[in-house]
C-alpha cells in the first residue's frame, strides 16, 4: 500500500490534535500508513501539551513506512511556529501553506497515495497572501497543467450516502443565476467518472434535486427546473449517464430514498450539507472529485476554542483517512 | 376531553383510507373521540374496498362521543362522491370544501377541540372555483374576523423537534426579497405566544436559521443576516421574546442541537423541509399556529397510486391526530 499524506493544517486549530490522536490511537483504529506535512517542533510541542507520548520523526517521504512503527513521520516544512492554540497566527502561514504545496507534489509524483487535509484558517493566510477562495481552490491550482484548471467537485460522504452540492459558499440569492446548463453538465460528468474510476461504481445512478420546492411543481413554484435543470439532464441521458431528477428535495435525502442512488447532487450549499450534517454531524467526509490527485479532508473547521484540549471529536478526521486509503 | 373533528381530504387520495384503518385499530393505538366530516356513502364504499368492518354511523356534532364506540361518526356533507381511488373528480369538490368549512365552524363553536384536516388535492378544487393557494390559507379565510385575516404559520413537528419555514412554496429565487423585518416579527411573535399557549411551553427558545451558508460569515457570503435577521431579531429580543440565531443552517438541525431549541425559524421550504423529512419521513406533523382554533394535519399529500390499497402509511395522520389532542 502507498501511504498517505495528511497536511497539518491551521496550527491554531484542532487539526494537530486530531493527527496526533489518531496517531496515538493507530494500532486500535488499525490506521493506513501515513506522514505530515508540517512543522516539526510544534507537532512535539502540541503533542506534549496533549499528554500524548507520540515522538516526532522528521523524515523524508519516502522513509514514511519505515518510520510509522515508532513515531510519527513528519516531513518538516522550514518556518516558525509556535503553539497557540485557538490564537492564529499570519506568520505561520508559509508553514501551513507550504506543507499544502509539497504534499499534492508528492502525491503528484507518486510518494504518496492520496492527500487527507486538516482545516485551515482562511484570514490567516489571507493576511500572508494566499490568493484563493478556499483550500480546494488552492488545489485545483497546484493541480493546473498551464493555464488549464481542472473544476473541483465537492462531495460530502458518510458510508454510501454521498451528496455533492452544484454551488457551494455563494450568497443564497446568487444561487438561481449559477445554476447553468455547462455547470450541471461538467459537474455531473466528473461525478461520474470518479465514482466509477474511484469508488468502483461501474454505472452509477446519479438523483439530482431541484432547486425549487417541491421541484417546481411543473413549473408552479419557480422556472429553472423546466428551463435549465431538466434540458441538461436530458443531455447527460444522451450521453449515457444515469441521471434520474429534479427530484423533490424534501424528500430526496431521506436515508432510502438517498441510498438508492451512488450519489445526489444538490443545487447549493444548505440543501446538501443540512441533510448530511443532520444525519452524520460529526462523521461525514470531504472528497474533491475532478482533481488528479485523491483529496478527502474532515467536514469541520478549525474548532479554535477546542485546540490544545483533547476534546475535539477526530470521528471525521479518521473517516477522511480511511476514505482516502480506500479510494486510493 | 373535547371529540376531535377530521376532514376526509380528497376522496380519490389516501386519506379516507388513513382515517378507516386508524378507526378500526382505535382501541390498540388508544386514539382519541373524533368524528369526520365528508360523505357518509363514499366511506362505507371505501372501507368495503379496503375489507375493514367499519360501520358508518352518520350523525350530528354532538352524538359524536355517543356513536365513536360503536361506528366512525360521519356528520355527512351532501352531494356526490364516488369510490375511485387515484383518479381524482372535480365534482367531488364542493364535499370537500364543505367538509373543511363545517368542520372550522364546528371547532369555532366549541363542539370539538381542533380539527385534524386529510389532505386535499387543488387541482381538483381549482376547477371548481376555489381561489385559495392551499388548504392553509382556506382555513385562515374561514377563521377571518372582519377583513382582518390571521396570519397562518406553518410548524413542522416529530416528537420534540419542530420547525418553522418563513416562507414557503415560493420561487427559491423570490426568498431573499420576502425575508422582511416584519415577516420575521409576526412570524416569531406567533410562535412564542402558540408554544406558551397551546404547547405549554412558558418561555420557549426560538433558534433562527441564517439564509447565507454559514449564516452570511459576518457578511462575506451575502448580506440579509446583518441587514434584516440581526435587526429583527434585536426587536424581538426587547420585547422579551428569547431568539437565538442567525445560525448557520447546516450545523442546527443536528437533532442534538435542534433539539435545544423549542422550534428553530428557516428562511425557506427546503431549509425546514429537509432535515424534518429526512429525520421523520412518514412520521412528521404539520400544525398551523397562528389561528383561533388547534390545527393539524400530516405532513404528505393524496398519495394517489397508494388510494385503495391499504398500502398507505397512517404514521403521520396518528400523529397528527395524538398531536391535535395533546394541545386542544
Amino acid at each position: 500500500m502507498t501511504p498517505l499524506a495528511l497536511t497539518m493544517g491551521e496550527p491554531a486549530g484542532i487539526g494537530p490534535d486530531l493527527i496526533l490522536q489518531l496517531y496515538a490511537d493507530r494500532q486500535a483504529l488499525g490506521l493506513p500508513v501515513f506522514a505530515v506535512y508540517g512543522h516539526a517542533g510544534f507537532l512535539a510541542a502540541r503533542a506534549e501539551r496533549l499528554g500524548l507520548a507520540v515522538e516526532i520523526k522528521a523524515i523524508a517521504p519516502d522513509e514514511t513506512a519505515a518510520a510509522f512503527g515508532t513515531g510519527l513521520p513528519v516531513i518538516d516544512i522550514e518556518g516558525d511556529v509556535g503553539d497557540t492554540p485557538g490564537e492564529p497566527d499570519p506568520n505561520t502561514a508559509p508553514v501551513t501553506v507550504g506543507a499544502i504545496a509539497q504534499a499534492v507534489e508528492a502525491v503528484q509524483a507518486g510518494l504518496f497515495g492520496g492527500v487527507v487535509t486538516a482545516p485551515i484558517h482562511k484570514a490567516s493566510l489571507y493576511g500572508a497572501g494566499f490568493e484563493y477562495p478556499g483550500h480546494t481552490e488552492f488545489l485545483a491550482a497546484l493541480c493546473a497543467e498551464g493555464d488549464t484548471h481542472p473544476l473541483p467537485v465537492m462531495m460530502l460522504a458518510h458510508d454510501d450516502l454521498r451528496t455533492v452540492p452544484l454551488t457551494i459558499h455563494i450568497p443564497l440569492a446568487e444561487v438561481p443565476g449559477q445554476i447553468t446548463h455547462g455547470l450541471i453538465l461538467e459537474t455531473i460528468r466528473i461525478i461520474a467518472r470518479d465514482l466509477s474510476a474511484r469508488f468502483g461504481i461501474s454505472n452509477p445512478k446519479i438523483g439530482v434535486a431541484g432547486l425549487n420546492p417541491h421541484a417546481g411543481e411543473d413549473g408552479m413554484i419557480g422556472h429553472e427546473e423546466i428551463e435549465t435543470i431538466i434540458p441538461a439532464l436530458a443531455t447527460l441521458r444522451q450521453q449515457g449517464i444515469d441521471v434520474f431528477g429534479p427530484l423533490s428535495a424534501d424528500t430526496l435525502f431521506y436515508p432510502p430514498h438517498w441510498r438508492s442512488y451512488d450519489c445526489v447532487v444538490a443545487m447549493y450549499h444548505d440543501q446538501a450539507l443540512i441533510p448530511i450534517k443532520t444525519l452524520a454531524f460529526d462523521a461525514g467526509v470531504n472528497v474533491t472529485l475532478g482533481l488528479p490527485i485523491v483529496r478527502t479532508s474532515p467536514d469541520h473547521g478549525t474548532a479554535f476554542s477546542l485546540a490544545g484540549t483533547g476534546k475535539a471529536s477526530p470521528n471525521s478526521m479518521l473517516a477522511a483517512i480511511r476514505l482516502a486509503d480506500r479510494i486510493s
